[in-house]
């Protein structure tokens, strides 16, 4: 029932996906006290053009 | 002036997804009265190795 | 599987909403083939003063 | 057609708010190239307690 | 540099929000490798009448 | 510490959407006096077959 979007520029692994999701899932159930059935975790990646901090594309930093 | 966002896993066809699209933007419509021309609805997918459900991705379930 | 999510100002009655996500939700079973149970929609609510189209508050429109 | 979501912590004023989805518009306008009509704006705050940065939620830092 | 976004009902202690916060940043920061200090953790919930599951509010399930 | 997500239909140059992400940045610091290292803008896009105004995909527009 919580669902939980993270919003990351492109290139992790698939283990290093995989691990986070596991690991987000945990929380959620360990502070929320929910079954992990129903949490749900979706990864957006976006390309390192697409996202900027301090307004310089991921890309250029 | 609703804007909806689905977070979905890749692999529905063209046709799944206008349907999809074209069934919110009725419900939308339907319930709260606006124009269908303010409803914008997008569809944003995930690959099943970026998204899981139990700490699972959906690309090992 | 699918989450929803719809951005709207605030002001529905509890009847809009509760029609508006049995709707979205009979789209996303009918149009994906999945279990309404695996559903969830949101409505993310925002105060008129913040949110705008045209770079106008929905509150002076 | 460009929707923009801004994640905040609660506490600014209208004013602010006014000016933050005004010059957002006008930057989508700008550069992508489209009516400033179809452009949409949503400000989604959270509490000091619901938003974190580094685990230490920003009521406490 | 990841940002989190996390999608709730209402009800939950801040002592629960703080935890949840707290363990999700662990989690981004073991797995992705990445600073404490950039990842950004927000709880966006909603009213248990503006959340469903299978089309029904959690307000009523 | 705000962060932006433009969900916006593929297709901008990377000019374009370097400009938009620099803009937007800009319009955060100006409005809310934050640091713009503080400042995350994300462009989520998707494909035009994949978002719709008025039910009609971008696509057949």
């Amino acid at each position: 029932m919580p669902e939980v979007v993270v919003y990351a520029v492109a290139g992790r692994t698939p283990e290093q996906k995989r691990g986070l999701m596991k690991d987000i899932t945990d929380a959620v159930v360990k502070n929320l006290g929910v079954s992990p059935e129903v949490v749900v975790v979706s990864i957006v990646e976006t390309a390192k053009t697409d996202k900027a901090r301090g307004g310089i594309p991921f890309s250029e930093r």
